[in-house]
């Protein structure tokens, strides 16, 4: 296509939204795509068929370690493989404001592209919107997977009991962290990148074990939040251990400085697995096996009380309270 | 919830976005959504699967015969429709922007619910973005919809041949006219509305017939992107009957007054059909039986040229060219 920037004629229907999907959009997905379709065939194999959604707002568009396009494959990928699934199909809705550069929209289809076959899903439907200048935030993108899974695996908050475990795959507040750096609003540089990726050999490897309880992708709102939700859902309480949960030296650094706690900022690649006390080294062992080199046993579920608290290197303890300000908008 | 804003803080996966999703999504899209899970499972009856996906960022929010959320609903469960499926599962993600009125966001969640209850599809699952003040367009919608088809049904612009008659279920400009005049820059008040709903009984009555062979909704581009469309993928002409065309008087009275031709603009709730010649009296009295009193023959696929040709009332011809500039930005 000829413009180096997306005007609303890119959004009308007629000939330069054509060009810029078939040159741009297909060019960068266009395996499992036809345009031409109003809805597009899929095949599902025998199973339980399961559909997430999630919409992407991250500001910079990209980032040390990713941008909005990884990052939207990433998300909708790990939020089907939390729940036990393989994903087989992507659906991508772009609304792009007026003005932005056709070579960054190129890039974040490009980047899109690469994550989606990285982890083995066709992108079969897409939709296009323009808005005008002043009315959008550059790209936003919205996603939909849908995956199968065993009918008989159940992962569910309610499946969870006092004494079982929580586990980490790995750092937490990297995501956060490097996009909150990359906004250079602070003036600080660090070597922080994201940990945005896909979850779907973690979980795999977790959901063979018969302990597994639980899995969710600690994004929005961080470990402490997922905390939070199966205190809510299941009336007990969670006690992480402070020292157990890896944090990286920067982040602890970042976050001390700026006065941020890492626990609630968001991962975008990591997942916390809530497992039965006997399945604990087992299931460290997994995911150790999977790539998740800091994986760690971070807290237990307990009666009472039903709240969050962590325990502290000096052996004290403090209640971790439910999100309310915002420490970081448009996170992902 | 006790905000009468959305703030940044609606978005950030704490309480305040909690509040929102149950005291507002959840009360109207309920049903079929549980807010627990990262991924929703759905029941699928055998056929053919088949995905479609769309982004809403009508401007005004609310117009006459419709708002942002039932135009999502209709949007995405028509594009189910004219590929030939029933709709089983839809999915929402909202982008709202700091500042926006709660009493509209209840508003437009309230109509999406209706609007989904009376096609018979749930929604399964969704996700909210909150970007600051002058990031967004007050409410973005994507919706994604999944449906399930006949295997054995062919509809395809490959299926067309010359001698195929073109049918409209009803009149054309509806909703781009209504919206145009909703904007209120023109300073004119027409009773006009939005023809946005639902066409799963127009598509259902269509699809009995043997001589189907296309359907498309003509949204944003109106009648003659659809036939530019089929030209392009048919390598045949389309010849359309204008006198034959159903424009609403007051349509066609503010499309000359602006200058916008009533052929190009967005329709929310017609379907072009494409069928074979002995079928068109077949198809007229099926959309006839489906409510579709307006629907007419408007048109003849034709060997040559490969061109969009339209026959006027005094017998004179004019080609219809591809759109190029944005009539209308924001239409859906």
């Amino acid at each position: 296509m000829d413009a180096t920037h997306i005007s609303l004629a890119h959004g009308n229907g007629g000939r330069f939204m054509r060009e810029l999907i078939d040159d741009c959009f297909l060019r960068h997905l266009g395996a499992g795509l036809d345009t031409d379709l109003d809805a597009a065939p899929i095949d599902l194999p025998t199973g339980q068929v399961v559909v997430t959604t999630d919409g992407f707002v991250v500001q910079p568009i990209e980032f040390p370690g990713g941008d909005i396009g990884s990052l939207a494959v990433h998300g909708t990928v790990n939020d089907l493989a939390v729940a036990g699934a393989e994903p087989r199909a992507l659906t991508v809705n772009v609304i792009l404001e007026e003005g932005v550069e056709v070579a960054l929209v190129e890039r974040v289809a490009a980047s899109l592209g690469v994550a989606a076959a990285a982890c083995g899903v066709p992108v079969v439907a897409g939709d296009t919107k323009v808005v005008g200048r002043g009315e959008g935030g550059g790209i936003f993108l919205a996603t939909t997977g849908v995956g199968v899974r065993d009918p008989a695996l159940r992962l569910a908050m309610g499946e969870i009991e006092v004494g079982d475990r929580l586990i980490v795959s790995g750092t937490v507040g990297d995501h956060g962290t490097a996009v909150m750096l990359a906004r250079e609003q602070f003036g600080l540089r660090g070597d922080l990148t994201s940990d945005s990726a896909p979850l779907l050999a973690a979980c795999r490897a977790l959901r063979a074990l018969p302990g597994l309880r639980f899995m969710r992708d600690p994004t929005r709102g961080g470990l402490a939040t997922v905390c939070h939700d199966i205190v809510r859902a299941t009336g007990f309480g969670v006690r992480l251990d402070g020292p157990a949960i890896p944090v990286r030296d920067p982040v602890a650094s970042v976050c001390e400085m700026l006065g941020y706690d890492p626990y609630y900022l968001a991962c975008e690649g990591r997942v916390v697995a809530v497992v039965a006390e006997a399945t604990a080294d087992a299931a460290l062992t997994a995911l150790h096996g999977a790539g998740c080199v800091d994986a760690a046993v971070i807290g237990t579920v307990v009666d009472a009380p039903a709240r969050l608290v962590l325990t502290t290197e000096l052996g004290g303890e403090r209640f971790l309270e439910e999100l309310e300000d915002d420490p970081l908008p448009r996170i992902c």
